[in-house]
């Protein structure tokens, strides 16, 4: 921590001043410049995070030197964590992954039938939402404890392990009994009781970052969870809100690479939500490849105009196969790797065992 | 509901349309210019907002008439809402309402000494942290359930109502049955099952504006709580997140005016949270009232250089004691009121009663 | 400054970074933590400014110790700037001062009629609009040199002094020959070739924030200014933009005291533009001053509704008067004053002799 | 133009707004809703622009059917602009372009060197300061025509045809003799007094996308070019500001695509200024290619870290050269071709014929 002083501190001031950083168990070290003396505070910063300095007489500013991430940080891990969903997909290695499938689970045909297309087309997880966060209360909540039975179901049919938001805390268990990996949404992630609740199952967690959070606090709630006791953290850029009109959110793509920089939790790309638009989640899905994410999350209905949420940025399944027949292209361009179909041979063989 | 066609919508895709809306029960209503088809949908406009118009074929853009809420909105609602709280507290009238406290409570002498200046000063009603949401795990989580009875204590003592944070659906009903008033904070402005479960309690929620949350949407809020029973809604703008970095969030001055124009629910302003600095407090809590603001909610802490959360911008004494002096001058020039002493010996014959 | 090395920083590169600031003219002092070398430069801020410190090898990241500007700063300038417009006009002392007109100049009558009634109602200075700065070039541009000679006949004939905006370099002395204040768009707070033509005048300055200046360039546009020669600079928060709709812009009315902190320059505020909507120019105009502002500059038109440019926030002279009649009650709570008789009284007296 | 009125708007309101309308030249249309009466304007919408519609009593909200720009807009033009730069360079083709250089020209033997740099690294424009917006008076202004002379001199040796910024209106016609392409930087995107001017030259224009501009106003400027005379137009992406504060501004990545779609200029993104950050500049500009950029301008200098300015984000040659190795494999990707060598011999040939 650095503390810079104002001009008019006085002698007595400056002296409380180094008796409150002491008495927290750290040493000063001052700088006296021509207008301001600054303070180098050595030792363990984070007892100093919890004091107010600023409010003590005479300080003009207050620096942090060490980021307030410990767990969630690439310094303290130097090797990239992979995340295991289900029996056999990966986030975070050289393959990129694919996670697809329809905003809400709707009824058991949809949700079977677009399971099945997306394996086909390459996705190694299925997307589907049970429980949705809406901002109208009139608006269509969700199937609940039957969308996550129709989800074990295709699971067992496709292979795909499946992942799925928690809005509650008293969900928590019954959906980590249902789902390979639980999703916390971008409205919830400073949601600190539900991220508390996370880091106690044995499920990966997928942390959206919020509308307007910014990447130290997304790091900052993936170490809420992980401080709980789960490591298996994914950190997924989905837009953040801004002054544009023109898309819903603003694809946040330079994220990517300062938080590859930052930590060694895999990070990926949800390219429908930051758009909102059905025609741009192909050129922000290739731009999130080509930036460094270790994967993506697509929405993709059977029918779009008839999807009871987010049908205007979900693809249809011809749009969703197109795409994903450029993505081996970036991939290779990007230094990774893309190759569907062992993955897919790979996954058969492990049909039904996806959650032992 | 409006919608614009493309220029190049074909003569089916237009049927198609058509259809989609009348299946919804609206009539349409062609208007067609030079370049392009507008379509008005009469009738019960929430029934297309389930449906993604945009991605039916041949659409540009879709426009919505009404507001989405109807509970908050004044255009439903004519006279203004008067909310209670405990006793003898009333936030909404002519009356300038103020709350006042620490950020948490942190000691039986600390909130007590707090609530007896806060009272002594003006303040109708005592705020008070018990589960505080912290964006690092390693800090001060506050006292929890021990927090609620001491606030039931200096209740007792001092007359004085409570309001407190509730972070967790699982606490509803223990703050509930401790807090004459349970606030939402800013980051669960849209933790819809939090919403949801307030709806379901007899007492009246502060709910705080989220970080980027848009009116439109702190209204779709308390529209979820309200939708599910409880009408007892106070909003608080307590600023937003913007890209001006000298004060820690901007305070959005006319959400207030916007916001008495489009609801029934009273407003308040919290200043210190939008400025993150104490020097800030006095001159936004009067651009508060002068704007028009119902009440104002403030932190107040013995010594705040001492304080385990926000000292930064906490208020000592005299500096409350300061600011509320004059607080009665812009109240008259805004054409409110403000009289504590009336107040005060009006609370003093309740003491006890708050919560009978 | 304030220079934090990264974990890895080998001794070479310790050397080399020294070896740059100590031949840039300071001295270097080290603070060992655990995990960083904390670098404090002593002597001429300012020097190592220039230099791309965060490129050097080892380097982690760069902290400035001193504000950019020196001009424009209270600590260099203890006394507060009074900015005298015309004859009998101030800016930045105990009393309110408003500024009052239409957004352009249309005719004759019209300029005329308005100056009248705003002087009536308690403005001290004209505003109106020459050259016009519009987002369609194929919007109304203003009547340019014809209009500057409207103002000059309607300070004549009311002795109220004008104000009017200039957009290139070309026209700075033309327009500095018939206006008492020349005023900087908001889209052009760093145009510095205007900025810097601006400072070789003889003639006020109302500098507008731009719609994404931080309060920190704002005041560096100004210190450009006086960098140039021309210290006569006030200062003019119009609102911000954010990711709100319900409003044009976002007034930021914290920009007020932490503007008042930083500058001894006078601050007035736009409540016309902040909202783009005339029922919002009174709650916001109080807003204003109740958070500090030394002024107002709002729009009045004859007529809105037939307004070439700016009509839908513009206030029609009824809505100016009730706006007005309740300034004293607001500048008496803040502390200053605002006796428009008085000025009149005074300003009759000059009457064309504004601009000798 | 779609009117939206308030549900107590009175016939006689209802009448006077339908005559203004009409007036204007266009036609009326209702549609009578339960809540709200929806009128429809048909004709030449842009008579309507002018008008302050909201101003007028009854009306609710205006809605635009019809984008303000025309001559910018892909429904008017069908075809793809190409941009010739100099004799041999095109943007908007097939082909990806690559404009490189420094920030500033500082001196004669930088300029030389790094334009022989980038030419054999596959840069095909050459870029470089000649006067620079800098946000201190302080700081480095650049050479002026000095540095114009330089870039003359050094397309001579190299064959790259140049682009630097203009600043001031009257320096255009002298910008305009030296150089291939004329910059606007981003905080001149609207100076309409500069873009007015340019629309006089007949040279291309780059246009950056200001701080908080909207793809919107992005192409209103376009537009305020072409309206003047000049339809050679490159739009330039170049970061947006947002809160986050990781990165100095955002890459808006999604405005590559949205522009496409709306506008047949070319489109090229500024990896260097988006970011701030040497180590960001590669990600950035290989999202930019996968999302669809025409072109990429990159800063590179003999050795940041002793740059008169934008040291912190310029490559080095070494850096720039192995960005440009990976370009093909993206531009394959995004069904683009890149191959610097052709254009290179070709460029060869052309040399010193730049501007005949």
């Amino acid at each position: 921590m650095i503390i810079i002083t104002r001009p008019d501190i006085t002698d007595d001031e400056l002296d409380h001043l180094r008796e409150r950083i002491e008495a927290a168990g750290l040493h000063t070290h001052l700088s006296r410049g021509e207008h301001r003396t600054i303070i180098g505070c050595i030792g363990d910063e984070t007892k100093l995070m919890e004091l107010p300095l600023r409010s003590i007489p005479g300080v003009e500013s207050v620096m942090p030197v060490l980021k307030p991430y410990k767990l969630a940080s690439r310094e303290f891990t130097v090797n990239r964590t992979l995340v295991r969903v289900g029996a056999n997909a990966v986030i975070g290695g050289k393959e990129i992954a694919i996670i697809a499938g329809p905003c809400s689970v709707e009824n058991r045909s949809m949700i079977m039938e677009t399971a099945t297309a997306v394996r086909r087309a390459g996705a190694s997880i299925l997307r589907g939402g049970a429980f949705k966060p809406r901002s109208s209360p009139y608006s269509f909540q969700g199937l609940g404890k039957e969308a996550l039975k129709l989800l074990v179901e295709t699971r067992a049919e496709t292979g795909l392990p499946v992942v799925t938001e928690v809005l509650d805390t008293r969900d928590v268990d019954l959906v980590a009994e249902h789902a390979d990996m639980l999703q916390v949404g971008a409205r919830n992630m400073q949601n600190y009781a539900l991220l508390a609740e996370l880091g106690r199952v044995q499920r990966p967690v997928l942390l959206k970052r919020g509308l307007s959070g910014t990447i130290s606090e997304l790091l900052m709630s993936a170490e809420y969870i992980m401080a709980h006791g789960n490591h298996q953290v994914v950190l997924c850029e989905r837009g953040i809100r801004t002054y544009e009109r023109a898309t819903r959110n603003t694809l946040d793509v330079s994220a990517i690479p300062v938080l590859k920089r930052e930590t060694h939790l895999p990070v990926i790309v949800d390219p429908s939500h930051a758009g909102g638009d059905a025609a741009l989640v192909a050129p922000l899905a290739f731009a999130a490849i080509a930036a460094g994410a270790d994967g993506l999350i697509i929405e993709v209905h059977p029918k779009p105009e008839n999807a009871l949420s987010d049908g205007d940025q979900s693809l249809d399944f011809n749009a969703f196969i197109a795409l994903m027949a450029r993505i081996p292209a970036f991939a290779v361009a990007a230094e990774r790797s893309f190759a569907p179909h062992s993955q897919l041979a790979e996954a058969r063989e492990f049909t039904g065992a996806a959650v032992a």
